[in-house]
Order: C-alpha cells, then sequence, then structure tokens
C-alpha cells in the first residue's frame, strides 16, 4: 500500500464508524454571547451556540478585551521566543502571580494550555521522583492519559471517583514508594464531581502526592473561582492544581500553581515548557484581567448558577433525558453516533441552535449524548427555545423521552465504560 | 526523603551545572522594535533586544496589530472550545488556507504551538503507518524527538546534515518498509541548512515520506515566505511542511502543511490536536494578516539579509568568534556556562543589551555560546552599538579573540556533539 493508502484507511474507518468530523465554520459576535455567525452552507446565519466552553461569557467581556487590545498594541502580537529566550514578557508574570494568589500557592506557571500543562507536568513528575506510581482516575482527560504515559512510570487505574478502589491501590504499596495521585475536580463529559476530600485524606495516611485538574471547575466555583477545591476549603492540601486559562477565563492557555519548588523543577525540566514560545503578553494581560474581576465579581457565577437550574428543570419537565451532574453540565442522554448527530443536524438546521453531538472516542460507545452548557448570557427565551427544540427534535427522530436512567433496558443503558471522556 | 526534597534535588543539581536558568523580565514597546522594557534590578529600563525569535518584526507590524485588536473586538478573545467542540472559528479557516497556499499543499491544520505541530503529528504517523522507522537527523528539535518517541515506532538517528549516513540507513531497510525521514530546513542554534534536493532525492529512491520542520525559515526565506524548501524549489517534494506562527509570522501558533488525506488523519487521530481548545480567532486572524503580508512584501527579507550581512561582517572584522551559518542566526562562540552567563549579564548591565546566554541542554557542553538574531529594524547604530560592547566583553572577561574555529587547540573547541539544539 502507498503512504496515501493508510491515511486513507484511517479516514475511511472514521467514515465506516460514522464517527468522521465535520467542524461547523463559526463566527462569534462579541457582546452578543451566545450568538454566532454560522457559515456551514446556505449562506450564514445567525445561530444560538449552546455548548461553548467559554461558560461565563468573559471572553466577550468588554474588561478582557480591552486588556487583549491595549496590551498588543503597546506590547505586540507575540512573546518573540521561550520563556527563556527574550519570550518572558511582564504580563505573563503577573499573570503567574494572580493564579498563586488564587490558589494560595507560592508559584504557578503558565504553558501554551491546559493539554500541554497536564501533559508535560505528569510526564516531568514522572522523571524527578524515582520509581514513582502513578495513579490515574480512569476517567482522566486525554491530556492526563498522554502525560502519564510519557513519563514512563509505573501507572495504575483506579475506578471512576471510587476512594474504595484507590485505597486498595495505595495500601498495597509500600509507605515510602512515591505515588502521585492524578484527578480531576469536575469530569467534563458527565459534569461529576470528585471526592477530593477523601483523596486528599488517603493521600495523607499512604503518603501520596496529589495533582488536581481542575479546568472545568476555576473561575466558575469557589469563593474568588479557584474552583471546586477553593469551594470545598480544601485547595492547601493539594500539591499541584493545574487549570486552563481558556474555558471561564475565556481566553488561552494553561498552568500549573503548586509550591516554589514544584514550579520550579517543572519550569527547568520539562521540555513542553522550555523548547516553546511563551504565551502573548495580550493573551497573558487578558487572562490575568479576567480571574482578577471573577476574583471579586460573583455575578457571573450566580447567573450561571441560575441558569443551569432553569434549564435542566425545563428539560427535565419536557421529559428530555438529562444525565446527572452534580455542575453546570448538562449531558442529554442519546446512545447511538448516527442520531446523536441527526439532532445535532437537525438542531441547527431547523432551529438555528448549535450543539456539538459528543460521540466515541470522547464518551464510550452507547453513551453518546448532546453536551448543553448553559450561560449567564442565555436568556430565558434562549432557554425556552432549546427546550422546545429538543422536544421537537426527539420527536422528529422517534427517539425515547424518559427520566435518565430509564428503569427499563433501553439500548444501550449498559453503565457507561469510559474511553477517553476528554472534551474534544 | 520528601517529595520535597527530590524537587529541591533537582534545582541544586542546576544550580551546581551553573545552568539554572533566570527569566528576563521584558516589555516589548510595539512601534520602537528591537527596544524593550528591562525590570531585572535597578529600576526599569530600556534595553535592545538582539536574541527575539520575531525575526522579522512582524509582532510589532500596524497591520498585524490591527487584524488582532479589530478580530478580538469583533469575535471575543478565545476560541471557546476545541475544534470539534464550537472551537472553529471562520479566521481559523482562512488561516489554514493560507497556510495551505503558502506552502502549495492541498490542505493545512493549525495547532497550539510549533511544539506541538512536532509532537502530536510525527507521533501520530507513528501509530498510521504500521512498523514505520522513524529516521530523523541527531539535531532534531526537542519537539520532534518527544513526537518520535511517543510514537513508540522504532527509531534511527542519522549524523547531522549527512546523506551518506541517510542513505546507508535506508538501504539497510527493505524498500516495501515505512519510513519517515525528519528533519529541520534550518537549525536553530546553528543556523546551518539541510541539503533538502537529496534528502528528497534518497526519499524517492528508497520510499520515504519526508517530514521537514521550517519553524526558523518561514517568513524569511522563498519568494513567498514559503521558507528553505520554497526558495530551492522542493516544497512540491516534500510530504509534510511544519512550520510555526510565533516566529517570522509575529504572532502564535503552529501548523503542518500537506495532502489533504494526511492532514485529515492527523486532525482525526491525534490527542494533541483534538481535546485541546483552539487558537483565538483574533491570533489566527493576526497570523493569516502578516503571513499574507509577508507574501508579496519582500522588504522585511530584504532588510533583514541586510542587516545579518552587516553584522556578521562587523562582528567577523573586530575577531569575534561568529560561528559559521548560512542564515540570518548568528552564534558567537563562548565555550564555557559560567563566562556565557558572565557575558550576557555584562552585555545587559554595562551595555543595556540583551542576549540570553545559550548553555546546555539547549547546545552541547563546551560549545556555549551567544545567539544573536539581527531583525530588519536594527539600525546600523544598533548593530555598532553591539560590536562595541561585545568587543569590550570579551576584552573585560578575558575570552579570546579568534576566526573559529580556532586554529589551535583552544579548550572547549571539540567538534560539537549535540544534545537538544533546541531553542529554550
Amino acid at each position: 500500500m502507498t503512504y496515501d493508502g493508510y491515511f486513507k484507511k484511517a479516514i475511511d474507518s472514521l467514515h465506516a464508524e460514522k464517527r468522521y468530523r465535520i467542524f461547523a465554520d463559526l463566527e462569534r459576535i462579541a457582546g452578543s454571547y451566545p450568538k454566532a455567525i454560522y457559515r456551514g452552507g446556505g449562506g450564514p446565519r445567525e445561530v444560538t451556540v449552546w455548548c461553548s466552553n467559554d461558560y461565563l461569557g468573559m471572553g466577550e467581556h468588554p474588561k478582557v478585551l480591552d486588556a487583549l487590545s491595549k496590551t498588543s498594541g503597546a506590547l505586540g502580537a507575540t512573546a518573540g521566543g521561550t520563556r527563556n529566550i527574550s519570550g518572558t514578557s511582564h504580563p505573563i508574570i503577573e499573570l503567574e502571580q494572580e493564579l498563586a494568589d488564587l490558589h494560595g500557592k507560592e508559584a504557578a506557571i503558565v504553558f501554551s494550555s491546559g493539554f500541554v500543562s497536564n501533559d508535560a507536568t505528569l510526564s516531568t513528575l514522572g522523571k524527578l521522583l524515582p520509581g514513582v506510581l502513578m495513579i490515574s482516575d480512569e476517567w482522566n482527560h486525554a491530556s492526563m492519559i498522554e502525560g502519564i504515559r510519557r513519563s514512563g512510570a509505573e501507572k495504575r487505574i483506579f475506578r471512576h471517583n471510587d476512594v474504595a478502589h484507590l485505597e486498595e491501590i495505595l495500601q498495597a504499596e509500600p509507605i515510602d514508594r512515591l505515588k502521585v495521585i492524578a484527578f480531576e475536580s469536575i469530569y467534563s463529559m458527565d459534569g461529576d464531581v470528585a471526592p477530593i476530600s477523601e483523596i486528599c485524606d488517603l493521600a495523607e495516611r499512604y503518603n501520596a502526592f496529589t495533582y488536581i485538574d481542575e479546568v472545568h471547575a476555576v473561575g466558575m466555583y469557589g469563593e474568588r473561582g479557584g474552583g471546586v477545591s477553593e469551594q470545598m476549603g480544601e485547595a492547601h492540601r493539594l500539591d499541584i492544581i493545574e487549570g486552563t486559562l481558556a474555558k471561564a477565563f475565556g481566553t488561552f492557555g494553561g498552568y500549573i500553581a503548586a509550591s516554589s519548588d514544584v514550579v520550579d523543577a517543572v519550569r527547568s525540566y520539562a521540555p513542553g515548557f522550555i523548547f516553546t514560545t511563551a504565551l502573548p503578553p495580550a493573551i497573558a494581560a487578558a487572562a490575568a484581567t479576567s480571574i482578577r474581576h471573577l476574583k471579586t465579581s460573583d455575578t457571573e457565577r450566580r447567573q450561571h448558577k441560575e441558569r443551569v437550574v432553569e434549564t435542566r428543570s425545563l428539560l427535565d419537565s419536557m421529559g428530555l433525558p438529562v444525565m446527572p451532574s452534580d455542575t453546570h453540565i448538562l449531558p442529554v442522554f442519546v446512545g447511538d453516533p448516527e442520531l446523536c448527530k441527526s439532532a445535532s443536524d437537525l438542531l441547527l438546521k431547523a432551529f438555528d441552535i448549535y450543539v456539538q453531538p459528543i460521540n466515541y472516542p470522547t464518551v464510550p460507545r452507547g453513551t453518546e449524548r448532546l453536551r448543553i452548557t448553559p450561560a449567564p448570557y442565555h436568556s430565558i427565551d434562549d432557554v425556552e427555545a432549546l427546550a422546545r427544540a429538543l422536544y421537537a427534535t426527539w420527536q422528529h427522530l422517534g427517539l425515547p423521552l424518559f427520566k435518565y436512567p430509564a428503569p427499563t433496558k433501553a439500548p444501550g443503558l449498559a453503565a457507561p465504560f469510559p474511553v477517553h471522556r476528554a472534551g474534544g
């Protein structure tokens, strides 16, 4: 076979499995969140986005846009180098101080993305801690899985959020063996929350180091937006808190916050941090502005939570199968990749509503879903329009209305066995 | 030892080896390239930067800043999701078309960074091409090394730019075995150029797939800024051309350009592409503006080359050991990590000139150097001030003046054995 043949074959298999992805061409309209222009055929038209990870709309906040524009005007569009070679700008230093303060840690460092933060940090931990055992929640994000794999360290997987299973694994190891427990605070495709306190208890009892991914929580939870760890009063017990600037903070990039020594060691040894251009100063300034705003303003968080409750309750009342979630993430169960795609297509075509289908490998086969993320700026009219459109789509496609999980054996309702569960 | 102990130990070993890095806090002044405000103690003051990778100053170009500011004002500060989940903006689609056109390829895709482009693409090639042999130049960038390692594929290293050695490796394999030759067009720490035509000849003769990293060349070489491959008329013979938006294009992010099938397969299978937030629309628009400008404007390239020639010839004439380089990268040999750091410190302190010391692991021990990158906007006065300051620094530190390589056995002048040779 030719080289081309192998690439074609790889693509063909996606088509055959009905999971070939077509990206929707969207142009957001700043100041009109959640509206965007969709250019997917039939001429550009305005749609309502219901699946953005700009959870609080901070990516359109005037203060954030002002910081971005002013800083690029003053300092330019690029860092111009790696952190070590002329790329450390004053705004990125201020951003790192803001992040350390947000999580009550001594220090923080910024990476190109949340993916890179996890990948670079976990792989480096594996190298700096001799003989370390990586203990990873089975639903951890693809970037954590990649980082742990790259570390070359031995790995054990504990059943999702199962502290008894985690304890079994810890108990089986010598107390003085180095161990990293890696988990997320909010799991992005189901919206459930980790038992952070219990995991910290176990880490103390069994001498383990804790690594938490808070990307779906920072900005939105905790009194100052420090995430679920802040809300639960557990931030000080976590060794590394990883987060993103690209979701609730509405900009771009990722980070870790930890002790000075941990940050200094990762900064000094992680190729994914060392050998890459630093974040543009303007993005750093915009992110710092967003974080500062959310440290004191509770308006966005309050309104966000209200909109989530309203949306869930309306969808529930119409019999739509909203999957259980303790957070702002509302997955609506479909259970089939083609129907999931059809539902998304119909919502867009007939109702000008954009919700991406979530299929394998992002979620396990048989648990395909629409993942709805209400934002503070969805109006009550938007919520009602969404509910009506979903109901009509369900009717049109012959999808069942039921309270999830269904009491009877509906097809594809087996206990979810996760594959990636990572936004993508 | 406690967890902290291991991190402290890792940092201590850097101090002991005199390669602990302190990042310079810089604030560039847009429109006054190469000037920046330095805040490293003794109060903020203006310095001249001589080591930026914003090679052509495009990061301060009014058109680029205008695109960044206008697009963020119109579309917001963030993509708001992964490419698949609401993060594909219209500007990123236009950017990808611009990049495909730049390299005369069917398609292109954008990644979070050049590092991620290499890492994600090479690791995915290793997975899509069964039994593939990765054949890698020994000076390849850290991100290529990481991507090849992550691919899990068998790897062979050929001596830097040595086509005879490359042929030996190819010859030893069955003709129908899949093989990827991965190399760079310009090697960033030495400024030398790959024998692209000869490598393409070998690839054709021995049925290999070619992957070239053009990050230090795009924008600067070729009639439209398509890199060394365009300049040599070889772009059409290369299967994948990888580049960055964060050096000569003055913004942020990385990309590959290739056939539609290759791009589609990488887009569909690379976790580092799938599970990460897309580049902000404003950064995409700024990058596209920069690329479009450099496709037609030759002013920056011409002036850049003139300034490089002037700088090299002045430093040469003063007896400073400029290492051989075919490109815009002018390494000045020091050969000792402490002296290299001292030279950089003195230039900054006494002459307000910022050039980062380049020590191990970025270059091999014994080949420590100052890496100077002249830009179109360095004035003749800047060049003369640099030459005088370097000369005075050499005198002050007792560094030898000689034409590199030295005719006699100077310490540390053994044939360079590379370790990373990756900007960082």
